[in-house]
């Protein structure tokens, strides 16, 4: 593999094209078998040409964090456009004018505040913007609790110019499990609360039409909980080691990997990789884990990415200097696929070992 | 200061030019009061203006770590590079000699292998590449061993098409120390030890003109210990929150904030701003501290940000709900800065709280 991938300048980000198909393709039909949509949650990859490959496999529409993802993506034709996040301010809602010009914007919100913006904003152009209220399952990041979910909902709801369109959360905290089989209690422990929180509200009247869930690590099981309508996981395209310590992903279906090159071996317990925390993040493992470090060196089990610097990763290992040599080359699954995509300007395409183009990450940086 | 710059959307990096300033000129001060060359490392930056102005100030030349960077600052015009970082490999190589021809370059290493690529390099286009030796004074990284220097110079020294023009460290170890006096202590201790390797491998014949140490922490300490040449450190521009809690710097020199939002206050415990890890990085804090977490709110010192995901601040405080309010923007010291910048296309320029322009990062990203 070294020898074969000299030609990459080093530190790059090489996706397995044929890696990637699989994976987008395991979570379109786990979708179509649980009747569910799938709305893919672009922050992983940012890069238009992969969203819309998504959509040719049948996702109803994309995810957003922020209205500058959405305005990368409206500018590549995609128009089914949800933003998990709370719009507030108002540059932010000027942005989100011109950008429901173009698309079909949907956002989710937890407060009365962020709602009484779009409804201003939805009155001024005489339009009713979908909103979905966002519920905490457990991540206890944005969202109300459970609990409070009708009250708010009846606040929103009350307000011109916003339509309550669904309920929507973030069962991110699956990832924090340490096994598989407690990602999916958590899965279905969220889904149920989902459901049963849809049903209180069209109990009191309320048009709930969607009920949208997220996360890599529970779309296999809380796709099938009763109730669900969508679901938004972004990481499934590449995987990454965080999902490996989990058990939803191996090694094996990995999709990206950073190519990086020996460049040091100043003892014989430790070389450097010209790949810090400006390439792979400082992003630790979610999964309680014994394994350590900044991300898994592929062949290489027993070395642990033990520091990084900005631009250096340093390794620790025995027998350094009779295991590597200074300029070989390897590849690295990173403990979090997606800050480090928002790292790199461009992704190789790789077949068979051949590097076939490359994707943008057009959607880079985009941060407001 | 919330509602004086509502009209700038967030997450946006914020420079106080006068404190910038300041930090400039108080560090070229030093330089010349020591006698020493100031080279800063631009990787903190990133931007070519702000390079032109360190030279204006009287900086020697710039450095990098990366090729990438070197390109840049060569684009705009900078001919004094000196490329902290072993260059490694045939993509590597070839770039190099592109540059050589735009600017003087230097550059550090810390192997027969890497010395070997510069002197096929060297001889190829017929001149003779500056090399340092990079020692390592106890930051293990990279570098020899000042123990080792000696057989490794004459190696070095040996080669045709490299000249070996000085030894060079980086004493980013200070940053872990506890207190100003222990990073003062670091500081000389590397200093001496830098200048009696240069001194033996002297007394064996090598013409070592230059000694050339870092970083921000140490260089009011370093650049005054006898022998010491030239001092690299790259931080002190904006300095960080790291700076502040070692002693070196203080809220009120801090030049650069993050400009962020409260989106959301979810709990009376709790609230949520529109900068995460995509903004802040997940770097905690280097040196020990009883204060965690990702930044330091400024005017909220019992704020502490508690965690961060991709898109989102989780602020941990009592009384959320009658102390902050959904739209509110607060100003954030990063743990450290240098990643911050990288994420970012442009920092603001503020003048007496108004923006008068912008920087644009023209090295972000550039890791290879």
């Amino acid at each position: 593999m070294q020898s074969e991938l000299s030609y990459i300048d080093t530190p790059s980000l090489l996706i397995d094209s044929a890696k990637m198909e699989r994976n987008l393709q395991e979570m379109a039909a786990i979708a179509a078998d649980a009747g569910v949509a799938l709305r893919p949650h672009v922050k992983t990859h940012k890069s238009p040409s992969l969203a819309l490959r998504q959509l040719e496999l049948g996702a109803r529409g994309v995810t957003v964090a922020k209205i500058g993802e959405a305005e990368v993506m409206a500018d590549a034709g995609i128009r089914d456009i949800r933003i998990a996040y709370p719009i507030v301010g108002e540059s932010k809602l000027s942005r989100l004018t011109r950008l429901m010009q173009m698309a079909d914007v949907s956002i989710s919100l937890d407060s009365v505040e962020a709602a009484r913006g779009l409804s201003d904003l939805g009155g001024h152009i005489d339009r009713h913007i979908p909103v979905l209220l966002k519920i905490n399952t457990g991540l206890d990041r944005v969202g109300v609790m459970p609990d409070e979910a009708l009250e708010m909902a009846k606040a929103i709801d009350s307000l011109p110019g916003v339509h309550l369109v669904g309920i929507l959360t973030h069962e991110g905290h699956a990832l924090k499990e340490p096994s598989r089989e407690g990602a999916r209690q958590c899965a279905i422990q969220a889904g149920h609360t989902m459901a049963e929180t849809a049903g209180r509200l069209r109990e009191a009247g309320l048009g709930i039409a969607e009920v949208s869930v997220g996360s890599t690590p529970t779309a296999r099981d809380i796709a099938y909980v009763p109730g669900v309508t969508e679901i938004r996981p972004g990481t499934y395209i590449f995987n990454d080691y965080n999902e490996v310590t989990l058990g939803v992903a191996t090694e094996e279906t990995c999709a990206l990997t950073i190519l990086a090159t020996v460049v040091s071996i100043p003892s014989n317990d430790r070389a450097v990789l010209d790949a810090g925390s400006k390439t792979l993040t400082s992003d630790l493992l979610s999964p309680p884990s014994s394994r350590k470090g900044y991300g898994y060196v592929k062949g290489y089990p027993e070395i642990t990415i033990a520091r990084l610097t900005e631009e250096h990763g340093i390794l620790s290992l025995q027998d350094a200097r009779s295991r590597l040599e200074i300029g070989q080359q390897v590849e690295i699954i990173p403990n979090h696929i997606c800050p480090v995509v928002n790292l790199a300007d461009a992704m190789y395409l790789m077949k068979d070992g051949v590097c076939e183009g490359q994707v943008e990450v057009l959607a880079r940086g985009k941060n407001r």
